[in-house]
């Protein structure tokens, strides 16, 4: 991804070769800040205090914040009080925990100087991997953009998304995000419908990053894209997901499910991107996912440029924050392993073997 | 209505007998003003900064004030020159030049105090018969709740509603909340759904003109719908519409067409209230609408509380107003002639004899 014109990825190590660089994702998208953490303290509160978010992103600041206290004291005790800390910051998580799982493993039996440099290497492996899988997402998804380019005969391909699955939930690239960078880089004319995503407007954000990285984009709001439809100015809607079940259902950020239904009613296809991690075999249907009910002050309040905040209702409110699209409604899953045409296809593609 | 405890209409007859209440729309929802309109001149501000809004009651604004114009000097050049005043304060509105083309043809064959009484006495005659339509409507959906409240035993009846097709846009009632009001009133337990309706956010209005009257109901997100319906929490759609074309499509706020497609996804009744006047048999079908493209403005900034602004993004914006539900997502038309099940029904019902 591109950020102010340089090729950038969400997390770095500093120029001193130990610290850790980020991006205040609170200021996003209205200011560019970096942040530099420098001990695990600092990538704790960077982790609590949301100044980094989306769960593969969240996994590497963590793995990298392991590496940070373990350079400060590479003690036994000091790797267990850093480990605890750092899971402590968001205890659902699960990439989180998976990521400082995934360093101990390969610390534990190190000591010393040789301890901190594994730790170090293992947070690297974890970020290049999260990049690797987004490059391959975006490969695949590349291929469903070129034919939709072929057939417009070079016109404009219109994508639609919902929320941020983008570049600044992950190591680089994001999910669904990544398949639009990748055809941009070969050349592909793209516009991209960013559904602004009520109540927390992360359309915002993936606004920013395709401004960005120079893609032509236009911010809507989620009451839009049916009419878009209706005229022929959509060519496709991609979108990432938080779960996928074992029958290929989808659970997403509220308001997926209608433009799924719109997609149909159009035979406009509807992508789902998704790293294999994403895939939860183990439930088996939407109906089985519990729906978050969040506080309702995110729909009273409307938090915009410099964190202003402005009251649009003193009515009772609800807030369920994700819907189920059922796998019917899905035209394919776009994976690192290629893209699934329905649930069997994603089963053998992602089981564990 | 009811407003603050008290019942009211829109628009009034101060206890002087000839200066015009009604609502400061502005400050709405967050503070209930009063204005009082002494001269034409007052009426044609109040019209054209917004004041008053809504089809039915511009139109009975723009009456009472020509009566204020005639009442100060009732001169055949006073006529004609309040009523070019008032008519050039929204040039477009057809209700508007209606109101006051039929108060001018009542009064130009009279002079003096008899000209100025049968004024009044006509602005009077468009209120009576603005709400008789709209509680023949509110009869009309009435019988559709009942139904539903019936078949559920008594337990709340669920209403998702879009936009503001309310009492403060007409005199009394409003279009699609008139079954509510009457439901309300009859006893019949509800629950309404409120879709905040970005970009204007006009499901505040009906949020509040829900919580005046008494009604219970939750502000949601335009996101939100879908997903409700899945849960078999919403038993039927009712919203109003700006044009009923020949073939029985809707156009009205944009996103009315996704809640259409989820409500037939899930075999929930979708109901669409109009006044006669409404229906525009001479355009034949949606695609012949022009949708009105309106300043990003509207979108790029939220305007809340007290009129505060919070800008929520920098990003290039589009802002199509409206979109088009195709007849067959429709289950019924509600007028103040009945309910017609399909444009043919409608047609032999409301066209002129």
């Amino acid at each position: 991804m591109r950020i102010e014109g340089t090729v950038t990825r969400s997390i770095w190590l500093e120029p001193d070769g130990w610290s850790v660089g980020i991006f205040d994702q609170r200021r996003l998208p209205w200011m560019i800040e970096r942040m530099v953490l420098r001990t695990f303290e600092d990538a704790a509160i960077a982790i609590a205090d949301m100044a980094t978010r989306g769960a593969p992103l969240i996994g590497a600041v963590a793995a990298y914040g392991l590496a940070l206290g373990l350079r400060a004291d590479p003690s036994d005790a000091n790797l267990a009080a850093t480990f605890e800390r750092l899971r402590e910051t968001r205890p659902t998580a699960v990439n989180l925990l998976w990521a400082l799982e995934r360093v101990r493993h390969v610390v534990a039996p190190l000591s010393g100087e040789a301890r901190v440099a594994a730790a170090y290497a293992e947070a690297g492996h974890i970020c290049d991997e999260d990049v690797a899988m987004n490059a391959a997402i975006g490969e695949a998804g590349l291929s469903l953009i070129r034919a939709i380019a072929a057939r417009k005969g070079g016109a404009p391909v219109n994508i639609l998304t919902h929320c941020n699955a983008g570049w600044l939930a992950t190591v680089d690239w994001g999910t669904a995000t990544a398949p639009m960078y990748r055809a941009h880089d070969a050349g592909i004319a793209l516009h991209v419908w960013v559904d602004e995503t009520r109540p927390r407007n992360q359309g915002a954000l993936t606004a920013f990053e395709l401004a960005e990285h120079g893609i032509p984009h236009s911010y809507i709001v989620d009451n839009a894209g049916g009419l878009l439809m209706q005229r022929g100015e959509v060519d496709m809607v991609i979108l990432g997901t938080d779960r996928v079940t074992a029958n290929g259902d989808v659970c997403n950020k509220i308001g997926t499910y209608l433009k799924a239904l719109a997609a149909r009613a159009h035979d406009i296809p509807f992508y789902v991107a998704l790293p294999s991690s994403t895939y939860d075999p183990a439930t088996p249907t939407g109906a089985d996912v519990p729906i978050e009910e969040r506080s309702g002050d995110e729909v009273a309040a409307v938090v915009g440029e410099g964190g202003q905040k402005v009251v649009v209702t003193r009515s009772p409110v609800r807030n369920p924050a994700f819907d189920i699209t059922p796998a019917a409604l899905v035209t394919g899953y776009v994976t690192e392993k290629g893209i699934a045409a329905d649930a069997h296809a994603l089963a053998a593609m992602l089981a564990p073997r």
